[in-house]
C-alpha cells in the first residue's frame, strides 16, 4: 500500500524537474566553479544561474545577496554568530523570541557562554510576537534581533514588517529564519525590509543539505566557515553544485506555481479541519487561524500521547510527526506550545500534520479514519481519560 | 577535442557507481532521518550505511566517530574552532604549520582576533615539519595542534605519526587536515593517533559540498553549527543524504582500488617528471621526492607567470592550476612556495598538475607537447628571460 505522506514539513520529495536538473548535473562532471580553466568557467556559470534563480524567489536587488549553506541549520548560525562576532566589540545583546527553531536557541545558547546576553519575548496563545515587546527589549547595546517568520510547530506568521520598522528606528540589524516560509508563502526580502534571511531548499521540494542566507548589501558580518574565496569571501569551502542546480530549479518553480499550491493547502487544510469534529472530540487547533502557514495544522489531542498516535499511524502507512524533526530524541515538552499556554498534558498530544503538492482530499479522509480508531485505542487506556471522563468506554479486553 | 584534465586537485569526475547511487538516491525520495516513522527509518538504515563505509576507508573504531560535514573546510573550521570553544577556559594557544590549507589558516586567523595565540612551525626546503619544533611549540595553554596530513600544493606528506606521539606527551589533542590524502592513500586514524581528522569526498571521486571529520570518541568538542539533534548531537542540520551516499560508495571504491589508483599515478608522474628535461628547461620540482602524494606534480618554471600558462594551456583544452582554487583570485604569492624556500618571480611561475583514474600516458606527453611551446612563447616575451638569457629568442613579431 501507498504511503499516506502527511509530514511534509520534515521531508519533501523532490518534484520531477528538480530531479532531472540533479541527475543531469551530476552527469555532466562539473569543475570547481573557483578554477580559472573553461572547465571551472562552466561550473561557475552553473552556480550562477542558480544563485539568480533562488534571488528571484525572494526578490533580492541583486543575486550576489545570496550566499549557499549547506542548510537552513547553517543559514542561522551563520546569521546570527556570524552577526554576533562582527558586531560584538559594538554591543552584546539581542533579542528573540521563545517559539524560535533549535537552530535560533542553541545558536545564542552558545553565543550566552560567550558572554552574549538574550532577550527573549513571548508571544500571545496565537503565537504571534507584538512589536511593542521588541521595541521595550532594545538596549542601547543590542546588535540583532532575530525572529522566525513562520513557526515550525504551530504555523503562526509573525508581523516581521511591523518588527523591522521597530528594528530600524534603533539601527538594530534584524534577522528572520524563514525556513519554513520561503517557497512556501510569499518572502520578499525588499518589502519585508530584513538585513537577513535563512532559508533551506527542501520546504520548497528542491534537495536536503542545501540552503542559503540572504545578507542585504552593505550588513556587516563574518563567515562561519572561514577559508577559501568562495561565495564572495562569504562562506568558503567547496560547493555542494548538484544540489545547488536543484534548489535553483525548485525556486523557480515555486515561484510559478505558488498561488496554485497555497490554493491547493488551503482546500486541504479546510476540509480536515471541518471534517476533524466529525472523527474525534476534545482537541485544540494551535496557532493563529488565518496569518500562519497555509500547509501546516498542528492538533493538540486530550488524553493521548502524540509519538504513539505517530507510531500507530506509521503502522497505517500514514507518515505524521509530533514536533520537528530536529527535535527528535528529546524528551522535553514543545516549548512552543508551552509558550501559547498549552498544558502539559496536551502538548504531549500534539500531532502536526503538513501538506504537500500530491496530497488529495482522500488523503485527509484516510488520515481522519485511522486517527479515529488509533484515538480510541489510545484513550481506552488513558488513566488520564478514564480519570476525566468516568463514562468513557473500558479499556479493550 | 577532449579536455586532457589535469587539474583532479581542484575537481574530480565522479566514478559511474558514484553517479548510480546519486541517481538512485534521488529516485528514491528518502524522508528525514531524523523523523520516527518508516519513511524516515528508511532515510537513517541509508545514512548509517554510508557512514560505515566512510569509517571503514580510514580504518574508525566505531562509525558513530565520523561527523558528516558539507565540505572539507567545514571540517576544518568544526575541528579548531570546536576544540578551541571547548577548551578555551583551560588555554588559548594553538600550534600550527607555515603550509596549512586556507581552511586552517582563517580559522585560526578568526581565533586570533577571539584572544587565541597562535605559533606557527616552518618547514624545511622539501615542505616537512620537524616533530622537535612542534614539540618545543607547546606551552603550559596549548589546547591543539593542528598539521595538514599532506600539503595540496606540493604533496609532502608529514610526519602525523611521530607529531602526535610529541603532541600525546604532552596530552594535547592533535588535528590533521587530510582533505588530499583520504581516499587517495591510505590513512589509518588508529595508526596515526590522532584526535581529529577532517577530509572531503571529491578527491577520492565522489561529489563536492560533502565532507567528514573523524572525531575520535572521547574527544571534547563544541558544534559549529548548533540546532538540532543529528550527527549524534555533533552537528545540526538536514542531511545532505544525496551526497552522503556518493561519498559513502566512493569511500569503499578507494579502499578496494587504492593500491591500483596508486600505481597509475605514479606511473604518469615517472613519465612526466623523466620526460619533463625533454620539453623545458631552468625548472623546479617542489615538494619531497618520495614522501609525497602520488598524484601531485608542483614545478615552479623560471621566467614566466603561472596563470598565463594556465590561460594558454586552457586555449589547448588542457586544465592545469597554479595553486589551491580556494585562493583563486587572491593576489598574493602562495605561502606554501615562500615557506619552502621560492624566490617571489619562481613561485608565481608555478604549476600544479594532478592525475586522476582516467589519465593516460598520452595525455603526459600532449601536455609537455603543449607545455613547451606555452613556455617558449611566454619566455620570449619575458623581460625576466631576456635580462637573465641575453642569448634568447627576440620576442615574437
Amino acid at each position: 500500500m501507498k504511503i499516506t505522506y502527511l509530514d511534509h514539513m520534515s521531508a519533501n520529495p523532490l518534484l520531477p524537474e528538480v530531479k532531472a536538473a540533479m541527475i543531469d548535473a551530476i552527469n555532466q562532471d562539473f569543475g570547481n566553479p573557483s578554477s580559472q580553466h573553461t572547465v571551472g568557467e562552466q561550473a561557475a556559470e552553473v552556480l550562477d544561474r542558480a544563485r539568480g534563480q533562488v534571488a528571484d524567489l525572494i526578490n533580492c536587488r541583486e543575486p550576489r545577496e545570496i550566499v549557499f549553506t549547506s542548510c537552513g541549520t547553517e543559514s542561522v548560525n551563520q546569521a546570527i554568530k556570524g552577526i554576533a562576532f562582527a558586531h560584538g566589540d559594538k554591543g552584546r545583546h539581542i533579542v528573540t523570541s521563545n517559539i524560535e527553531h533549535n537552530a535560533v536557541i542553541r545558536s545564542l545558547r552558545r553565543l550566552k557562554a560567550m558572554d552574549y546576553t538574550v532577550t527573549s519575548v513571548s508571544v500571545d496563545d496565537l503565537g504571534k510576537v507584538k512589536p511593542d515587546d521588541v521595541a521595550n527589549a532594545i538596549r542601547e547595546d543590542t546588535i540583532l534581533i532575530s525572529i522566525m517568520h513562520s513557526n515550525n510547530e504551530v504555523g503562526t506568521l509573525q508581523p516581521i514588517e511591523e518588527l523591522v520598522r521597530v528594528a530600524k528606528e534603533k539601527k538594530v540589524p534584524f534577522h528572520t529564519d524563514a525556513v519554513d516560509s520561503v517557497g512556501v508563502v510569499p518572502v520578499d526580502v525588499q518589502k519585508l525590509g530584513v538585513d537577513l534571511l535563512s532559508f533551506a531548499s527542501n520546504p520548497f521540494y528542491g534537495p536536503t543539505g542545501v540552503g542559503g542566507l540572504y545578507v542585504r548589501r552593505g550588513t556587516r558580518i563574518f563567515p562561519l566557515l572561514d577559508g577559501g574565496v568562495q561565495e564572495h569571501n562569504r562562506r568558503a569551502g567547496a560547493e555542494n553544485l548538484v544540489g545547488i542546480v536543484g534548489m535553483g530549479v525548485a525556486a523557480e518553480l515555486a515561484k510559478k506555481e505558488m498561488t496554485g499550491r497555497i490554493g491547493h493547502s488551503l482546500k486541504l487544510k479546510e476540509k480536515l479541519l471541518s471534517e476533524l469534529p466529525n472523527y474525534i472530540d476534545e482537541f485544540i487547533i494551535n496557532g493563529h487561524s488565518t496569518e500562519t502557514l497555509p500547509n501546516l495544522i498542528s492538533i493538540s489531542i486530550k488524553y493521548i500521547e502524540g509519538e504513539s498516535v505517530v507510531l500507530m499511524l506509521d503502522d497505517e502507512k500514514i507518515a505524521v510527526s509530533t514536533r520537528s524533526a530536529c527535535a527528535t530524541g528529546s524528551l522535553r515538552t514543545s516549548h512552543v506550545l508551552q509558550s501559547i499556554g498549552r498544558e502539559y498534558a496536551d502538548a504531549q498530544g500534539t500531532l502536526i500534520v503538513t501538506f504537500g503538492k500530491e496530497n488529495t482530499e482522500e488523503d485527509v479522509i484516510r488520515f481522519l479514519t485511522a486517527l479515529r480508531d488509533v484515538v480510541k485505542t489510545l484513550r481506552d487506556i488513558s488513566p488520564l481519560y478514564r480519570k476525566s471522563s468516568p463514562t468513557a468506554g473500558l479499556p479493550l479486553p
